[in-house]
C-alpha cells in the first residue's frame, strides 16, 4: 500500500447543459482514488451513511481501492451535493449541500493507512487535514483546500500547509491564499511560507503549472471539444499526479513533470462523462495514448534564430 | 523586404499600479514592427499627424523599419489612446480615445509593400483590412481584430477572414467570433469558415495556442513575476510570430511552432516596461535565452507508465 487519501465520499446531483443525474457517486476521495488506482494501490479514508449501497462499493472494489478506513454510520446519510453548470462550465452553482455524516467526520487512520509512503489530504476542514497528517508516517504529503476555508480560516490553512510537502490548488485559490494576483509570485510565496517542495496550480481549461525550488513547468489542458461535466476534475488530476508519484521510488523533478502530465490526462477523461463514469472504465492504453498526445501538443525543436543578413 | 504591417501608429497615455506615462509611442503597427524587426525587414503602413516628432521616427529608424508608407497628415494629430490598468492587469479601462488622423486612414501600399512575402493586418476596420489584402501580393497573410468590430460588423470580419491565411486573436475574441464557448471548437470553426491554414489564440497570462489543419500546439506564458504594462503585448506577439516566419523560406508546422515561442518571448519582454521601452533595446542573446528557457519550462520525457505489480 503506497498511497492514502482522506476526503469526502458523496452523492452528487448534477445538471449540465448536456443532461442531468439525480444521485451519482461523487466526492473528492472517490474521484482521487479511482484516478490514482490506475497507478498504485490506494487506501481511501472517509465516511458514508447507510444509504451507500452495493453499486457504490462495487466501484471501489473494481479498482482495488482499500475501503477499510471508510467508516459507515449506520443511522446516517451520505454527504450530498447538488450543482448546476452553465454552458461555459467555468462556474458551478451549488443548489444544495447536505453535509450529513460528513459534518462530524473525524478521520482515523488504520496502521495500514498510516504507513503508506504518500498521503493526500483532499479538501476538508484544515484542522482535520493537519490531524491526519500528524497521524501519518508518509514521506510525501500533498493537500488541497478551497476558497471557503481560505475566507473563513486562512491561518488554519497556512498551519496545515506548513506540515505538508506539496499543495495542489487552483489558480484563484493560490492568489487568494497568497494574497497576490501574480500567479508566479503567489506560488513562490506559498512555497516559502509553507516550506513546500512543490506547488501545483490547476488552471482548468488552461492546463496546470508546477513550481519547485529551482524550476517551473507548465502544460496546457488536453484539447477537448466537449466538456460534459467538470465535477471532480481537480481531484482526478491530483489522483493521477499522486498515484504516478507513488508508483516511483524517487520523487524528483522529472518524475513530478510526468506526474503532471498523467494528472492532466486523467482529468481530461473525467470531464468527458458524468461523475466517475468515464474514469471507471479506462484502459492503460487509453491513458498512455493521451500522455503521448501531450508530447506532440507541446513539442518544438530548440533551433535558435540567427539573422542571416545584416540588420 | 519580406514583411509588411498595416495598422495604428499612436501616442498612448498609460496608468498602471506601477507608474504612468503621459504621451509615449504606441499603436499596433509600432509594437508589431519593433518586434518583427528583430527577425526580418519590415515595412510599416500607417498614418500620423504633424505632432509625430523626431524622437518617434528615431525609434523606427533604430530598428531599420521602412516607414515610407506611413503617411504624414500635415494639419492633423496622431491617434491618441489613454488607458488605465487595475492591479491584476487583465482589463484595460479606456479613459480617452482620439482617432484624429486615424479616422480617415485609407492605407495605400507602395510597390515595395505590395510585394513582401508576408502581410499582417493589425486591428483596424475589417473593410480596410480586406482592401489592403487585395492590394497585396503576399503569400501568407494574417489578421487581428477586436471585440468592437465583432460586435458591430461580424459579417465584415468574417469576409476579411476568408481572404487571409491566419488569424491571431485572443481567446475571448475567438469565442465571440465563432459564437462558441469551447476554444477548441471555436478555433476549428474559424478555420473552416475562413478557409484558414492556422488559428493562433492568445491567452494572456495563460500562454498561446496554435491550431493547424491536423495539429494542436500550446505554450504557457513566460513566467514573469511582474507585469508592468500589458499595452501592445498582443501586437508584439504577432510581430515575433510573423517576423520569425518571414525569416524562413517555408512556413510549415515546425516553423510555426518556433514562431509561437518567439512571439511569446517577444511579448514577455514587452510587458516588462512601459510602451516600447523594453523591446526597443533587446539583444538577440536575450531573445534566444528566453527561447531556450521555454524548452526547459515545457520539457518532459516520454516514458510511458507500466504497472509493475498486478492490479
Amino acid at each position: 500500500m503506497s498511497l492514502t487519501v482522506v476526503g469526502s465520499v458523496a452523492f452528487d446531483a448534477l445538471e449540465t447543459p448536456f443532461g442531468k443525474r439525480d444521485k451519482i457517486l461523487g466526492g473528492a476521495a472517490t474521484h482521487f482514488s479511482l484516478s490514482a488506482g490506475y497507478f498504485t494501490d490506494v487506501n481511501a479514508v472517509g465516511v458514508v451513511g447507510n444509504d451507500f449501497g452495493e453499486d457504490e462499493w462495487a466501484v471501489f472494489e473494481r479498482h482495488n481501492i482499500n475501503t477499510d478506513d471508510i467508516q459507515v454510520v449506520e443511522d446516517g446519510e451520505t454527504f450530498f451535493w447538488s450543482g448546476r453548470y452553465e454552458y461555459d462550465m467555468n462556474v458551478a452553482h451549488t443548489l444544495d449541500t447536505q453535509l450529513n455524516v460528513f459534518e462530524t467526520f473525524d478521520p482515523q487512520l488504520s496502521e495500514n493507512s498510516k504507513n503508506t509512503r504518500l498521503l493526500f489530504l483532499a479538501n476538508i476542514v484544515p484542522m482535520l487535514q493537519k490531524g491526519v497528517r500528524e497521524q501519518s508516517n508518509a514521506e510525501f504529503v500533498a493537500m488541497d483546500t478551497m476558497n471557503f476555508w481560505i475566507d473563513s480560516m486562512k491561518d488554519a490553512v497556512i498551519d496545515t500547509m506548513k506540515v505538508v510537502d506539496c499543495i495542489i490548488i487552483n489558480d484563484a485559490e493560490a492568489r487568494q491564499l497568497a494574497d497576490e494576483p501574480n500567479i508566479h509570485k503567489a506560488a513562490r510565496k506559498l512555497m516559502e511560507t509553507g516550506g513546500l517542495k512543490a506547488v501545483v496550480i490547476k488552471q482548468g481549461e488552461y492546463g496546470a503549472a508546477l513550481f519547485t525550488e529551482n524550476s517551473f513547468f507548465a502544460l496546457p489542458a488536453y484539447p477537448l471539444e466537449s466538456v460534459f461535466d467538470p465535477t471532480g476534475a481537480g481531484d482526478t488530476f491530483a489522483g493521477g499526479f499522486m498515484g504516478y508519484l507513488a508508483s516511483h521510488d524517487k520523487i524528483d523533478e522529472d518524475t513530478m513533470r510526468r506526474a503532471m502530465v498523467y494528472g492532466t490526462v486523467m482529468s481530461s477523461f473525467n470531464v468527458e462523462e458524468f461523475g466517475t463514469e468515464r474514469v471507471d472504465r479506462l484502459t492503460h492504453e487509453e491513458i498512455n495514448q493521451r500522455f503521448s498526445d501531450f508530447k506532440r501538443f507541446t513539442h518544438f525543436e530548440e533551433i535558435l534564430f540567427e539573422r542571416a543578413t545584416s540588420a
